[in-house]
């Protein structure tokens, strides 16, 4: 088995990209990631998609084949992955998995969504597909809605407020600012956070991640193809994939997703490290509370205490512990779904490089976590300084 | 690297299914996979999950995170993989890969497609998304449209004629008739298909295979994991995976699909066999003009001259060479277009474990031949009597 390296990462802008396609967004990235990592055009060998949106959308399938037609890759081998909001994360997963079995020299994986045209009721509409459709969706449960009835369980089982949401939000958004490619980059106060229209009791519209247009890649490779990379390879020490529940009625919780604390469980093993060795985590805040959720159960804080730790600081770059989505986070950077979970992957990348905007001083160990829907799929992925 | 073997196959009936729904369907192919390997549900630690058409007809995301649950198989990786028609040779693709990349003990590679619901209109509609939908697509290219330009294309260069399209019409449907899940189970005759409707010229309603329901699926581990299987384990000698162009303008010929090309050559290299040594083979039959190009593309007669041994019956039981289709293809037992990849498996499983109906007498070396689209992607699997 080889061991998989990330040779070189991209972003696309995230935010409204009304002329440009999506394909257009997924050839953007996979270029930049290209050029990144040094390597020659004709050493890719296989290209994985990650998309939740577009079929539903633009009703293009095999956009992988016609990503790679544009990128001039030849006959490399071409899969579409979807795993909802968690699909970038499954493509990446596909390429190191591709690297270690020898199928592949190096593989591009690109996520991408657009998802600003249809306007927010039809893509409201259309998130709900993440969900188990014939039961919560065709009970009218919204995606806000459903992280609204997670807010609230969390909210009587551990006593967590708006003061904490506020205090997720407030720090996303302020990290965002360093982050050229983020949709938003202006700090938001706890007034605007209060006053803000009311989605999904408690959430407020800046408790949701946007509705945004972008695309992310990664080039994974073995290491003997590590040599050109622009500032340095990463060695993936972990990529582990979960799934769970998809519909409220299989749910045991709603204030932990089984499928993160598998994936992390499984992660930590692989890479032998623990949460107090991860130095930077990017993980998946599609709303403030789940990253309260997040950082229960990927082990930085137990439950019950995660929200008291995010409120005092705890998990920002002047903490002692874990930094948190020094990115800004999906609600700072932007939520291009089906591309999540690649730039989260480009943001840990940089950081173990040393050359992120809001660089965590020494950070050797790097952790990159994407939830799919209600938790039905979740990839976690651990990366270390080469 | 571990080596792959197919422990467990099977296909649920192909033809109507107005009771069940596609979730139905794979839950059922996944469930008697399981069973025909020997493994315990909890030896299964991931699901790859083929389909094209769900997202537009039912709208549901993470189906193979549904089906993981309904079958019961707890925190399992769950990735939903889409390649158009070739779908389901992507996901046996992919439980290949993760078994040889230490990822999985076992995984369940389903298939499945419910088309039958929406009609015949809608549905040519959305299997236009299989093609480049920004060109093709908008210029109101049908698939059967394709084809029948791939059929014109072969007949001005080759000179194959209609009677050459009803040996592979009449074979197939012949074949069929002995498959206990094929849809169709009666033979045909030259004047039924010469006056069948004309749908997009030259090809007539018998060249198109038929719009199904279906599903199918393998279960591939390794070798220590091998020894419950109920009729024998078949080993995977090669599984390669390849793309193509999607729009018509990017094709240099359309009398050969380059995707099966590659990826024959390379599975032919990876399993140390040439096409001498293929006993028996399921290739993707989409329409009758397929099968001729394909017999090409995959170096079992040169082009120019299959569609001439296909009318001698050179590639039937009673031939000398390698025996296609003896399932009956796509044409006889269906093409749920998401299900027919691990289909074209479950036969040549059946072939090589010397239970198939159809049986090609002391076959040793099968193929089976997924196309996805027009060329976008193909998969071509070569497996081994164990």
């Amino acid at each position: 088995m080889n061991h998989a390296f990330v040779a070189g990462t991209a972003t696309t802008a995230f935010g409204r990209h009304p002329d440009k396609t999506l394909i257009d967004l997924a050839v953007e990235a996979g270029e930049m990631a290209i050029s990144d990592s040094g390597l020659e055009r004709s050493e890719i060998d296989a290209v994985y998609f990650g998309n939740f949106l577009g079929r539903g959308i633009d009703g293009q399938g095999v956009i992988a084949s016609v990503v790679a037609r544009r990128l001039g890759l030849g006959n490399v081998a071409t899969t579409n992955v979807e795993g909802a909001c968690g699909s970038a994360g499954i493509a990446l997963r596909h390429g190191v998995l591709s690297v270690a079995a020898g199928a592949a020299t190096a593989a591009l994986c690109i996520g991408a969504e657009h998802m600003t045209r249809p306007g927010t009721e039809a893509i409201t509409k259309l998130l709900t597909e993440a969900g188990e459709m014939s039961t919560d969706g065709a009970a009218g449960l919204t995606f806000p809605g459903f992280f609204g009835l997670v807010a609230n369980a969390h909210a009587a089982r551990y006593g967590s407020r708006r003061e904490h949401l506020a205090a997720v939000i407030m720090q996303n958004r302020a990290s965002a600012i360093t982050n050229p490619n983020a949709m938003f980059r202006e700090a938001v106060s706890a007034d605007q956070i209060a006053s803000g229209k009311l989605i999904a009791d408690p959430l407020r519209l800046l408790d949701c991640s946007p509705i945004s247009d972008g695309a992310a890649a990664a080039v994974v490779t073995d290491l003997a193809h590590t040599t050109g990379s622009r500032d340095g390879a990463v060695r993936v020490l972990a990529c582990e994939q979960t799934s769970g529940p998809v519909g409220i009625r299989h749910m045991e919780t709603l204030t932990s997703f089984p499928a993160t604390v598998a994936a992390a469980q499984r992660a930590y093993k692989s890479a032998s490290v623990g949460p107090r060795d991860v130095d930077v985590v990017e993980l998946h805040d599609c709303f403030s509370i789940t990253e309260v959720v997040n950082v229960g159960d990927l082990g930085f804080f137990p439950h019950g205490e995660a929200h008291l730790a995010i409120a005092e600081g705890l998990t920002t770059s002047s903490g002692p512990g874990v930094v948190v989505n020094p990115s800004g986070g999906l609600l700072g950077r932007g939520h291009p779904v089906g591309a999540t979970g690649l730039a989260q992957v480009h943001e840990v990348v940089a950081q173990l490089r040393g050359t992120a905007a809001n660089q965590v001083p020494g950070a050797r160990v790097g952790m990159a976590h994407n939830l799919g829907g209600a938790g039905a799929t979740a990839t976690v992925t651990i990366l270390g300084a080469a």
